[in-house]
């Protein structure tokens, strides 16, 4: 039982332990195929959700697992204090029209795929202070939005690069309470922005790999833990080669996590060869955490668990004028 | 003096009163020739900032603010916890890059113009729960960027509608501390989006005043306070047009501010027929408030400041799609 609430070196402790109380999830159909399609709140049959454009899509499955999240809380909309959101989408437009549409006072974030974990720390931050009685935190993606943001028009048919990743369809939402029963957010582990040089905007796994390894080699620094102390270490959407490349940076520091270590991209798919590397995109940890982590660290399969979501902070103009990748990762930890 | 630290509405006050201890501004050559002038730590005298691009320049511009606000507080980068910034450009950018190169534990944060506010809102919640000692709230924008991005490439050379504000070249940034001399930051109200239905992507004056409005108004009730209680109240980038319906809006819900009203964006330039309505831009709020407004609130000219930022939440895509334009604003209330 911490009985401290500070930071130590990148790492801020929440000696009143705010709780995740309950979540929401909507899938698009081809995640819904793979293993957190037992545990999404909403899976989609049709990826376009009933809108005329996928942005829309994308906002409206935001908005859904914000409601469902509440709603599964026992909770009006009402009883929310804060919204912590963010997507990938320039401006960070479907967590503004998620926001815009249920009116709960909202606070922006951003750090790419890194959103999920950013969000839960700060919301923790703001219950654990007193300041707010319930905090929601949410982000998604869409693969087809941010194919056409990022990458290539859809219609142009290009050819997949063996290193790249699929982007999820799907949004995830958790409440963040003082009170109630649920999984206690013991601390959070706040990023550096971490550049090992990539510029290939297809491998993603090996540009966002140093950042997660620096804050998890930094969180158990901090808490003066092990791999060991873990049930599982999770992080956000490295995929295949990004996993292994995170492992082998962790290794190389001293800390051995391949017995303990799942990536959320890794696992959303049963890979197969035109998914390459596995799931990347907000969604992708926001679907996995908030649907089939919680659901096993509620029937205590899980006791505890460092969560980093990882972000790759670049934009097609910063790709574009020759820059390399900088990217970032957020960790909490949860408890039984 | 505040005795509590917690939520009444939407308004978060902070007992033990964190403080701003220093701050750092760079502008443009064109925002050096107003009101801003005489107070920027580093005023340009190319908007290139010698970089290659205005992206590189806007980045390099908050960069340096950020650098200048620690040098200014005689602190080193190493003692600073967490860095709080976004910007206007896609994925936050400037934000992202600054913080890769000055290397402190970052949160990215977006609302537009309004990301100044809810920066400080977030970093004072912070210092004040004892999370962290130090703070870093930045964010700023770019006049050539804002425009190739959200509008017309320069070299087309289009026509500037009348309702138009121009976005500020400059980036501005300040230290929150709990300790050192400095002003006292009493509370933040955290807004809800609001949307009035405004499409016109060159209106945004029209577009934010109710969000604006919306906090202000919330921000009185939630303290007991009436407008008369301030020395200043000041919005963020409304303009002469948007700070006109901001008094109007007031007015209609029970306050009157014409009295003690001021709007950065209405004041940054000498307006000109071909600044039309002022400056806007998320650099506009963040360099008159951090180099004019806090110099005269640390010569105890104000004593008391309300600083709502305004931030329209839309995108080039969303506006394409047919969408309205949802804005947002955050309050801090500062004392000497």
């Amino acid at each position: 039982m911490q009985t401290y609430s500070g930071m130590r070196g990148q790492t801020i402790y929440f000696k009143n332990l705010p709780k995740i109380i309950a979540s929401g999830t909507v899938a698009g159909p081809k995640e819904c195929a793979g293993i957190a399609g037992k545990y999404v709140d909403r899976a989609l049959c049709d990826d376009m959700f009933a809108e005329s454009t996928f942005e829309k899509a994308e906002c409206k499955m935001l908005y859904c697992a914000i409601e469902t999240a509440i709603s599964n809380a026992g909770l009006k909309k009402e009883c929310v204090d804060v919204l912590l959101s963010g997507d990938l989408l320039n401006q960070i437009i479907s967590a503004s029209f998620a926001a815009r549409d249920i009116a709960i006072p909202f606070l922006g974030v951003y750090s790419a795929c890194s959103t999920m974990s950013e969000s839960i720390a700060l919301g923790a931050a703001m219950v654990n202070a007193g300041y707010i009685h319930t905090a929601v935190a949410a982000t998604g993606s869409h693969f087809a939005s941010a194919e056409r943001q990022y990458r290539y028009p859809l219609e142009q048919g290009t050819t997949r690069p063996p290193q790249s990743q699929w982007t999820v369809t799907g949004a995830g939402a958790c409440v963040i309470s003082d009170a109630g029963d649920g999984i206690k957010i013991a601390n959070a582990t706040i990023g550096k922005v971490v550049d090992y040089g990539v510029t290939d905007v297809n491998n993603m796994g090996a540009a966002m790999a140093p950042a997660c390894a620096d804050t998890i080699v930094r969180h158990f620094k901090d808490t003066a833990t092990v791999p060991g102390d873990y049930d599982l270490i999770l992080s956000g959407d490295l995929g295949a080669l990004g996993g292994r490349i995170l492992k082998d940076l962790c290794f190389e520091k001293g800390y051995d996590i391949t017995g303990n270590h799942v990536d959320c991209g890794e696992i959303i798919y049963d890979v197969k060869p035109e998914e390459f590397q596995g799931g990347s995109g907000a969604g992708c940890s926001a679907v996995i955490f908030n649907s089939y982590i919680l659901s096993k660290l509620k029937a205590k399969i899980f006791k505890r668990v460092l969560f980093a979501a990882t972000g790759a902070l670049l934009s097609t103009v910063s790709s574009g004028q020759g820059e390399s990748i900088p990217c970032i990762s957020h960790a909490v930890q949860l408890e039984v």
